[in-house]
């Protein structure tokens, strides 16, 4: 077990900090022979890059990824794979003067008191830019997916902005497609409505919370292992691996728990499992959504720098992405569930 | 990656069926020299037991431990600690006739869809029942706990139980001795409020879910790992590889998502953080909530068999169990965190 | 990776201390629905058992696997397979005076330094008496192999003890079952030799390493992983972590390597690639060879204790089951290498 | 368990293929607040590199190392480590005509059969030059060994090549840098003796296996965990993880084996141990030794490629360094081998 791996048939590390040389992951266990298109990953890569809003965080990179490794004629070995951005626009100066200066909700102080030196420069391994490595690892298992399983669908969006809740049956209707055309991927009936509250948040330095719903139509079934890598718990334990998270629930969520048993699995429905059972798919759709906390560097000293009143739009791909992993890992992983001789 | 191995430093390996011969734990990288005394680790299972109250299960059992390895002379020896628990009161009768006949709501038939053969007694290895390894390793580690971190204490309750909400005033007051004392676990002013509740719905065949609430006071700091072991990740994966749960928040909670970023993060407070920032402990208290669906067993045909109205009080023993293999994994990981020299 | 473990796909954990209540083997990821014989793996394990031949160790055991966990109507279930083997003759008190006066050449010393605390009593998990769980888990792998590559077969002898070499002609056209026959597991034309020489050992006070060799014949081809995971990185692994083991080479051997290339490689063959080219197995025959020290118990204090002069014949038996869990391991893996899309 | 991965507490990934972009090390679990000198770590791979003999491999490479992650103002941050040598002189034109011509006692057939998309340019990331990445990871280690354990020294050299055997009268008085200047690490009375004889078989296609032995002078003492990971067995793993290896032997080396106990153990000196006893160091010099089969490229079509007569001697690095990552890898596991309370 390693910090800053995830995943047990495919690996996927993680490596770079906000403002040193690259982000990079590198991926081992994939399998030869799966055919990749890298301008799809790169499209991936572009779905979760800052500078898209005006109301998002300014700092410009262009995310270019360069593979390093595992790729040969367009299509995988079975060796590591390992792809890299090269931080272009990293301003470090603007955070030199937070060096002596933690900023509050922050991990920097932490991470000091933990390792004794830190890379203080916009937080470091601790930003969210680290989630950039994950998205080039979620893109090749959605490629690879495709092949196994071309009628599964991941599609996110944001339910929830600060106190505004999401149009569900807009949401339910919609696609991945139509969701990156909204301004905030926020399903509603007027698209510019969270544009217009979050860059009003961005000039008066206020920022939301929110929450990002997953759904995964036509899953494979019997994906999942007990006791301990059950779908729900590598799915919880990724969500809660991000930064800003303060909670992941399943199916129709925990203020379900309130219903009475006979009315909870009322017989004539099984919606209420979420396409999970005993941890295993069941073929179902699956439904997940995750809780973010407000952004927290509002008023304090790193107003100057680039960050986003709220973060759950870019976290819409990245949970795509490790929903991905996940499901890749476990399809994998189920080769070996029986022997069928 | 085992599926049913746990943690890091230490690795928690569960096995065993509902009605197979045994449940047993297995530790791994435990340290040599602590002494155990093995009459809290019997108490600390006792917790967790069925048949204590009119309206839990009445399998009886007296999950009497017995340590096959790894204890010398009273003391660890850094080998691997293996402990078992012999089943005895196994009506595998009552379950002759579900064998083809899986139960709605239960985890039979993706089990059986998934391996092929399973055992169909009592759940087999998808049983509550697992969680009884869990709570031997638990014990353990709260055991070394108590000596590399004396005031660091964890304490849970039921916050609620269907509709029905705990007193947090009465739960935060209490330690782990009051708490056991309360019937259902459910700090109230009235202590027989919840108990016929609980009555009542066993008789007539309905039951509850529920939230189970942990805190840790007085954590040792700088525990958790980034970026994929942060302790919120772990917690999570733990919380949601039990059976039956919904969903996992921490802190306030999620409903704190709501508040706009100037409120959250004032900064007069640090509570809202919950004892954890950027994933890893800051000596303040730890908070987090677990949410389970009702008891399915209810209204099908194993009302013969043996389960309880509303399963959240025997949860929180075994979430607290959870909770200190996850915080002594951590305090031996965080050994190597830095190098100072 | 843990202390206790071993392989990749399946992971097999061993446990117990040589006097202590048992020693145990926890098999995780083992697939659902093979059918297991019982009787073939007691028997697999009485083939290590002392006390079969006059020159051997004289502690009795019965050496009676209890199956805990993982098997149901004679099929494994895909969860964890336990098995025990309760300690029955530990005679400790003919250990108790060594407490405070280690051995010679033994590991007390060196165990008691490292982790302070540890069992005197016949070396504890040091002892040869761990090698039991691993026959366990190759007997269970051997089953599975059986049915997946039926022409496979893992056949072992004792091609040297002391200056004595087998009669390599002899060994080559054995099969187990005759190479069991023979005292010693030393093939050779007076059956006899080895015997008389082990027994006269014996009485004197003298102790004799040498070499077990191990082929499989017709292995599966494809197995073995670049680059960490070679196959004969996994075996020389295995072989090393065995007690009083000094080596291992594999093909033809240590002095193959004084061969001029253009000899070595001579084109009309392969056999000096011993049936593994990059790591991974041809098809051909695998062969390797594993050196053993000389019992180390023989002069002092323990002498009275129990112990053999040669512990190679032994030591086979315990090869052959982990070659079996590596070419199991192995081809599990195999699965996931590429995908055929 | 993953294929390009090894270590426990610090894991070493290794990536990239001989004609690709680049070769990579990714370096997870290294412990904060390390100096680290990058010129020396630069030196180190220098030492490995092709080009610096008459007689050996003709491709020319700078090797220079990118440092993309883990370091921040000279001294590691605790996060993964990833550092990176672009491949500049990839003559792939000369491998095209292999690309359907497998070369005899070469790795391609059996990668082919195995993952059935493979590079074969200059054996892809079956090349040797995969070991550039782990010198890179054990270059690091060992500036952190010489911080906790200032007088450990590593040193390695060639015990034979061909026939021929050095001079271990000269070894033994030898360090690193005496052993650096000799032209095949070959300690022997005249200096040019073995370079005479690799240039020879260069000329006339001839290659030569031989062995490499490496000395741990002042080795920290209980180093290595039971039972899985005593010492001895994660150096077998590591030098049989090198391709053309044929076995690895310890202490006084195999033909030890043939002495009887007696003689062996005779107490008054404990160098037959080797520096390991029960798997664990004792403190004393460790010792080992492995054994290369001839280069296997010499007559056959990629004669025009760049191949030494001889990989001995580049290999002696590439073991010290694993030897580095393996003793600090264990350094750090022995922090949590007992709790002193």
């Amino acid at each position: 077990m390693s910090a800053n791996s995830f995943g047990g048939r495919i690996k996927m590390h993680t490596f770079g900090e906000s403002h040193g040389r690259a982000m990079g992951t590198l991926i081992d266990g994939f399998p030869a022979g799966v055919s990749i298109n890298l301008a799809d990953v790169q499209a991936y890569l572009d779905r979760r890059k800052p500078g898209t809003s005006a109301w998002v965080s300014a700092r410009k990179e262009t995310d270019t990824l360069e593979i390093v490794s595992g790729i040969f004629e367009g299509k995988t070995l079975g060796t590591p794979i390992c792809g890299l951005v090269y931080n272009q626009n990293a301003r470090s100066e603007d955070y030199e003067k937070i060096k002596d200066e933690p900023r509050h909700g922050h991990a920097e102080t932490v991470w000091k008191n933990k390792f004794g030196h830190i890379d203080y420069r916009g937080g470091g391994r601790s930003s969210g830019r680290e989630t950039l490595s994950r998205v080039i690892a979620g893109a090749f298992c959605e490629q690879a997916l495709k092949k196994v399983a071309p009628k599964m669908e991941i599609v996110g969006w944001v339910s929830k902005v600060g106190e505004w809740t999401c149009d569900e049956s807009i949401a339910e209707k919609s696609d991945r497609a139509a969701i990156d055309k909204m301004p905030g991927r926020f399903p509603y009936k007027d698209d510019k409505f969270i544009s217009k509250k979050l860059e009003s948040a961005k000039a008066k330095g206020e920022s939301y919370g929110g929450v990002a719903e997953i759904i995964v139509k036509n899953p494979v079934e019997s994906l999942g292992q007990p006791v301990f890598h059950k779908l729900k718990a590598d799915i919880a334990s990724a969500a809660m691996s991000l930064g800003a998270t303060l909670g992941v629930d399943f199916a129709e969520g925990f203020e379900s728990v309130s219903k009475p048993g006979t009315e909870f699995h009322a017989s004539d429905t099984t919606k209420q499992y979420g396409g999970i059972q005993g941890g295993i798919s069941t073929g179902q759709t699956i439904r997940f959504r995750v809780y973010f906390k407000p952004t927290s560097s509002i008023l304090d000293i790193a107003k100057k720098g680039r960050h986003d009143p709220c973060i759950v739009p870019r976290a819409v791909p990245v949970l795509e992405a490790m929903t991905a992993v996940i499901l890749f890992d476990h399809w994998l992983w189920s080769k070996t569930d029986k022997l069928e001789i």
